[in-house]
């Protein structure tokens, strides 16, 4: 996440919309899979939501870790768990929310891969033009220059602790706060939510 | 599920409130927990929802499997994959979306309590009056008397195809089926939603 970027916040509604089209895509592939690995964190909801709309039963976890960037100057991903169940022989459909940099899911096709599943295919509700790896199915498609930071639902209180905080350099207090995130991340938050974090997180 | 059980359509909206429930009640008996445990597949949203507002970073999933009744005449519940990542020394608050019986989630807890973890604790968004077990944490209590089958939104379409199947036993076509639905069920969805199953389950 750069400082302050440009936000654009995903309601459960957008979240469904792409989870059907996903799932449209994959049964218009005839590409049904028997197994549904969902990359952690990002991709818990969204393999869920496909799972139920493909009637797809089994569903594995994958933990794909982003080093910080003080870590790695590459921002690189890096797989640090396993997959919490075997895919050997299975027709694999890996999920995340966003291909970013398309390093995560590029990881971790590669990680179920070598696990021998029969096939292995990919999916993001989102993906940004350019990323290194372009999934096998995806909803929508984000130009590069048109770079923004997709705050997720379920993601939504983290992403508002982390630029809130960011924001209260620019001036305390939860009026001024709400203020520079409408003006630098175009980000509306309800005044509540300010309230709700501000026990937590430095902003007064 | 009953064959045709009275229903109570979860939204998003509802299940955003109830993880804000959880959340507040483990604030409030000051136990966050560094790691949270996600039961596949009911628990992931809620989890994924819990850790947001908590600020967790770590998720581990575990593979709590439902026999059919057909397989096991009481229902029992079997924990047939291991966790995804070690809880060793870990403060570990396992979350799932309803405790039905309970057994998920009393499973659950043995398993991960064999892990070593640090301490372990549990939440559900609806705990069932007199469910055999009773979870740490739960944001809304459903009296046994007063039952009814949740439709979370991550499983929409799963229990839609489920029940629409059952319910075509009563008479066959979308208007039929969705009046059906309506009266046994107390379940009101919209006809195009009836539609697009309708290509996979036999409802015409």
């Amino acid at each position: 996440m750069v400082d302050l970027p440009r936000c654009r916040r995903a309601t459960w509604s957008d979240t469904d919309a792409w989870a059907d089209r996903v799932a449209e895509r994959v049964r218009g592939a005839g590409a049904l899979p028997d197994t549904i690995v969902g990359l952690t964190r990002g991709g818990w909801v969204p393999s869920r939501l496909v799972a139920d709309r493909l009637g797809v039963k089994r569903l594995v976890s994958l933990r794909a870790q982003h080093w910080g960037v003080t870590a790695t100057p590459t921002g690189a991903a890096e797989l640090t768990e396993g997959l919490s169940g075997p895919v050997d022989g299975r027709r694999v459909l890996v999920v995340d929310d966003i291909t970013d940099t398309g390093e995560s899911l590029a990881l971790a096709v590669a990680h179920v891969t070598a696990a021998r599943p029969e096939r292995v295919e990919s999916a993001a509700f989102l993906h940004i033009s350019q990323a290194k790896f372009t999934p096998t199915y995806y909803a929508e498609e984000i130009p590069r220059d048109g770079w923004v930071w997709v705050v997720f639902p379920w993601n939504y209180w983290e992403d508002l602790a982390t630029l809130a905080a960011r924001a209260a350099a620019f001036g305390r207090g939860v009026d001024r706060v709400r203020a520079t995130l409408r003006e630098r991340c175009a980000l509306d938050v309800p005044r509540g939510d300010l309230e709700r974090i501000a026990p937590f997180v430095p902003i007064e």
